[in-house]
């Protein structure tokens, strides 16, 4: 870290806001103060050495905080964050401030260099690592305790006083975006690179997934249409659409690793070290060094961590899996209770009642799904991770496992148990559609309503009637702090990974799946891209190189539904019918195959590289230059010991 | 490379042979000028700048030449093979002969900071980096064509001019050596450093894994003596044992991976970056620059290799594993039909006769190892991998399976198409036994022995009593010239692999196979030592951060084994008392009793980490350096550009 800027950083013609702070209204002067005097301090007074000014509107109600940054403070922040941007040579480095030069596009009046999202990035890590030096508390409010290490920000934002703190729509951009993304009528890739200059990468390589996994899909729809449009019953046809399912889920989801590799590569985070990061600010410990960087920083023992895990997480997630499924059971058990009330007593209430169980059922999903996410959170925030993708993966990892099993468990118990497979067919054809059209309607459109309605109401509040372009910054903040926050990419994620499972899972008992799932994807990605930039607060860019945990669950899907299709063919009467004398000879066939498909799928996710050649080789060339350097470095550290 | 050593290097006044190098009798004397003035040449003419001398013995036959180097061309060396060496602050790094000074035991007159066995695997790199510039063809003899980059040692080898390069004992070091490791009577570990120091890592590495392996196999042979003894058949008694069997052998290959860590931290191969050196001897292509370093080197196209690969090796491989299979399926249709023989006209000739099969397979399956395995050594070389331990792995994988099979068909055929527990039980005892003690003496007993007695005869010839120590140097280098080559740890590991499969395939059916498998491993132990020290030349040493595909073949053996113990427990008598109304259910269960126990392995093996905590994060630090260290270097470069 640099933290030589001296010459006349504090004051900046044009300020740019770039993030918006909303304090709690009634805050004590004294705390704004001090806040904002920690915001602008140098850097080696423990400050970020960043802008403020106060959003003056009409009502005076001054609660409201721009934050922008010099153009050099910009720099320094890419470097402190480790940005890798292209050089001049077309090759991927780590930007540093002295090294400037040698990047592409870089010019000392080019402001353009970083991208918008990029700059709000480095904010955000410049704001959340302002850490409490000698300060016992946050003056003005006793209560909110302070030890040295400790997030300020984090601290403000649990005790109240700092309401929310968000990145700028910047109007003009967005204009462009959306016109690219979704306002043509020409059917066409999505904008990558701009989403990620705009969103940030984990955004971008959802939608990125979200169209290479729609596009992967389609070979699977195409298949399926003949065996509805024709009725195909035979076996060998259905073993056959299993087995290439089966194996085509494999390659999609090598060839996914290998094409985000490019992308990530291309935006620089596949090179960006994040474990030397600064921790995330809702990590805590005692003061100490990082073994690794040597810097000062909070420092949690990784057993303490490992036994929180093990002892604590992994039994509670255990216990909650095990009552969902008991909850299952009772409503498998009502619902029976349901059909003997009906057939012995049929009027219309025993006709209304066969409904009752499965709305009760809906009912207690739901709020089981709120109290465990709930749990799950407080779980894994107390595990005390140091790097928010750690925090992110095991959080994801806790939430998975129970969607997956509240989603699964009863389609599982109509196949296996009951032997239903027409009502496992029905069940899935119901469940599929319904949670898709309600998904895309209860995520963006119902948002985007209430948000035009709002919209309006402040628009006629405001008295004004400009268009969209000319709202005023005041006007702009005051709307866009009112628009719903977006938490990241989790929710639409498990709304993929589901669809996956029903596409994938009963594969040959519904081949029609992946039609209606390449329908909902292409609706999908307008609607996402819709929420994205209407409906909700524009979110922090978060560099990521990779779609983290979602990977691995993907994979283990597939590994699952290669046993779940070949219990179901094994179980289907045609194939019954080809083994007549012997039920044992039918089961050792099927486990043979099962055990084929998996030692080949397990082969090919071996043999297919996780990178492209050409990103492995560029890697290599990376990582022998760091070692050359490092043998450079300590030459030239030594000969300077050597000469003094 | 640092090629500026011009100060006095060609003459040392205290020459000390490292190298042994044998010419071909009758080899021209235009060729032995050229080739030594190569050697010696000074680096930047495209020499070596190592140290030759003719060893003059009595006869005049001056056909072998001893290499030596000066303490500074070794210290350069061992810059260019990239040595990690332990430092002053006890970190392990990358050495260069600037830092010197920064590390640990160095003096410029200590002639001991490197150890011989690193001398020599210096002095074998540069001698096989010696490679062609304009040279046509070797002097003397036109019919051994060069191009530019052709490695002239290899050439020499393949053109018979060049007899053998092999480095020489340290007696006193071997002396001391052998007493620490074998001499003693005391129980103990082996010294693995000073194996490590005198054999390198490979050899080291093999002997900790031969140890470790043994060690974890104490539980499973402990657990295993009371079945034999009480003659225990309980279905849940073997149930218990497999499962134990099973999730230990998941356990003990992943914590190996955490030891074998430790220990190449320690010896400094974990981090050697090898696929930065320079290419091995057989590698071939046009010279061109490597896109990685950026030096120059034969290039060659991945995917021209990966045609060869999966087009040529792949075909070839899967045609001798079915031919191998047809011989089996042959010599079991000989067995009934001597069997039906005997039974039909019983007399001398035919008891005889049943022993016939038998035997003609024995050496069918010899034959075909020996054609198999020329043919594979063919094969991996003509794919024309860069590096030495991408060659060894393919060829390891390619005689791997081809000896699973041979090995392991007849026991699987017995089992699961026989359904004969008897006589698998028996097959696999007179297997495993006679295997063992055939191996123990046909590798190193009978070597010992003839070795003995050729040192006599070669003493008598030499007419000299002296004892061991005080040969001279002739002597040393003519009894040495004609031990046996060792031709590296396959074949040990190769043994010990076969070891697992007898334990751990069906290990339910004969628990006592551990026994014999422990008792044999402590045996092996000291017979391998002696073979090492006594009975071979000395290998070269060679850098090694893992047992490569070794780690690969034991895992998914002890997957195997799971799948075959399920099916063993399923088949077994008592198990299917237990189920006496449906098979159904009976193979159901054991279907899922495998996939829960897969299942629990690959958890396992996930959740266990590959390198214990500290080496992770000092291995972190490192890149944490190499980076910091590249930026610092951009900066500097970018400085001295601004500047000029």
């Amino acid at each position: 870290m640099v933290e030589s800027l001296s010459f006349s950083d504090t004051f900046e013609p044009n300020f740019r806001p770039l993030v918006a702070i909303e304090l709690a209204k009634g805050t004590k002067e004294e705390t704004i103060e001090w806040f904002t005097k920690r915001i602008v301090d140098k850097k080696a007074n423990g400050g970020a050495q960043l802008l403020v000014k106060p959003l003056v509107t009409e009502n005076g109600g001054e609660n409201i905080y721009l934050v922008g940054a010099s153009h050099l403070r910009l720099l320094l922040g890419a470097e402190a964050v480790g940005l890798v941007k292209e050089c001049n040579d077309n090759s991927m480095r780590t930007f540093t401030y002295s090294s400037r030069k040698t990047f592409k596009d870089f010019a000392d009046d080019n402001h353009n260099f970083l991208t918008m999202s990029e700059c709000q990035y480095i904010i955000k890590h410049e704001l959340e690592n302002l850490r409490a030096k000698d300060e016992k508390m946050i003056p003005g409010y006793p209560q909110a305790k302070l030890y040295p290490g400790k997030s300020i920000v984090r601290r403000l934002l649990t005790n109240g006083i700092l309401v929310q703190i968000f990145p700028l729509h910047d109007r003009e951009e967005l204009k462009k975006l959306r016109h690219s993304w979704y306002g043509r009528v020409k059917v066409g890739y999505q904008p990558l690179d701009e989403i990620r200059c705009y969103f940030g990468e984990t955004i971008a390589l959802y939608f990125g997934f979200l169209e290479y996994f729609t596009f992967a899909l389609i070979p699977m729809a195409v298949i399926g249409i003949p065996y509805y449009v024709f009725a195909w019953e035979d076996y060998d046809k259905y073993v056959m659409f299993a087995t290439f399912n089966l194996l085509w889920s494999t390659v999609i989801l090598e060839v996914w690793k290998r094409i985000c590799a490019i992308m990530t590569y291309r935006w620089g985070t596949l090179l960006m070290k994040r474990q030397f990061e600064e921790p995330r600010p809702g990590f805590h410990g005692v003061l100490g060094i990082n073994p690794v960087t040597g810097r000062e920083e909070p420092v949690y023992s990784s057993i303490k961590r490992q036994i929180r895990i093990y002892l604590v997480s992994l039994p509670f997630v255990c216990l909650c899996l095990y009552f969902s499924l008991y909850v299952m059971m009772i409503y498998f058990d009502l619902e029976q209770w349901a059909l003997d009330y009906h057939e012995e007593n049929e009027s219309n209430f025993s006709s209304l009642m066969l409904f009752v169980p499965s709305i009760i059922y809906a009912v207690v999903i739901e709020i089981m799904n709120r109290v465990y996410r709930y749990a799950a959170e407080f779980l894994t925030s107390w595990e005390n991770h140091r790097l928010e993708s750690s925090y992110q993966n095991h959080l994801i990892l806790k939430v998975l496992v129970f969607n997956f099993l509240n989603c699964f468990a009863s389609l599982f118990y109509i196949a296996f148990v009951l032997f239903d497979m027409k009502l496992l067919r029905q069940s899935l054809a119901t469940l599929l559609i319904t949670s898709q059209i309600l998904n895309q309607f209860a995520e963006s459109l119902l948002p985007y309503w209430l948000q035009k309605r709002h919209k309006k109401r402040m628009k006629k509040h405001m008295c004004s009637l400009k268009t969209d372009m000319d709202l005023s910054l005041v006007e702009q903040v005051n709307l866009e702090k009112e628009m719903g926050t977006y938490f990241g990419t989790f929710d639409d994620y498990l709304e993929l990974f589901l669809q996956f499972g029903y596409v994938s899972l009963f594969s040959c008992v519904y081949p029609l799946a992946a039609v209606f799932a390449v329908l909902n994807n292409i609706t999908e990605i307008y609607s996402d891209a819709l929420k994205m930039c209407r409906v909700y607060k524009r979110p922090f860019a978060e560099p990521t190189a990779n779609i983290g945990v979602w990977q691995l669950a993907f994979e283990t899907m597939s590994v699952i539904s290669v046993v779940t299709n070949c219990i179901l063919i094994g179980m289907s009467p045609q194939v019954n019918a080809l083994f007549p004398d012997s039920k044992m000879d039918l089961i050792l066939t099927v486990a043979l195959a099962e055990h084929l498909l998996l030692a080949i799928k397990f082969i090919m996710a071996f043999v297919i590289p996780d990178k492209p050649r050409d990103i492995q080789i560029k890697l290599a060339k990376l990582e022998f230059e760091s070692l050359e350097a490092l043998k450079q470095q300590v030459r030239t550290t030594d000969v300077t010991t050597t000469t003094v």
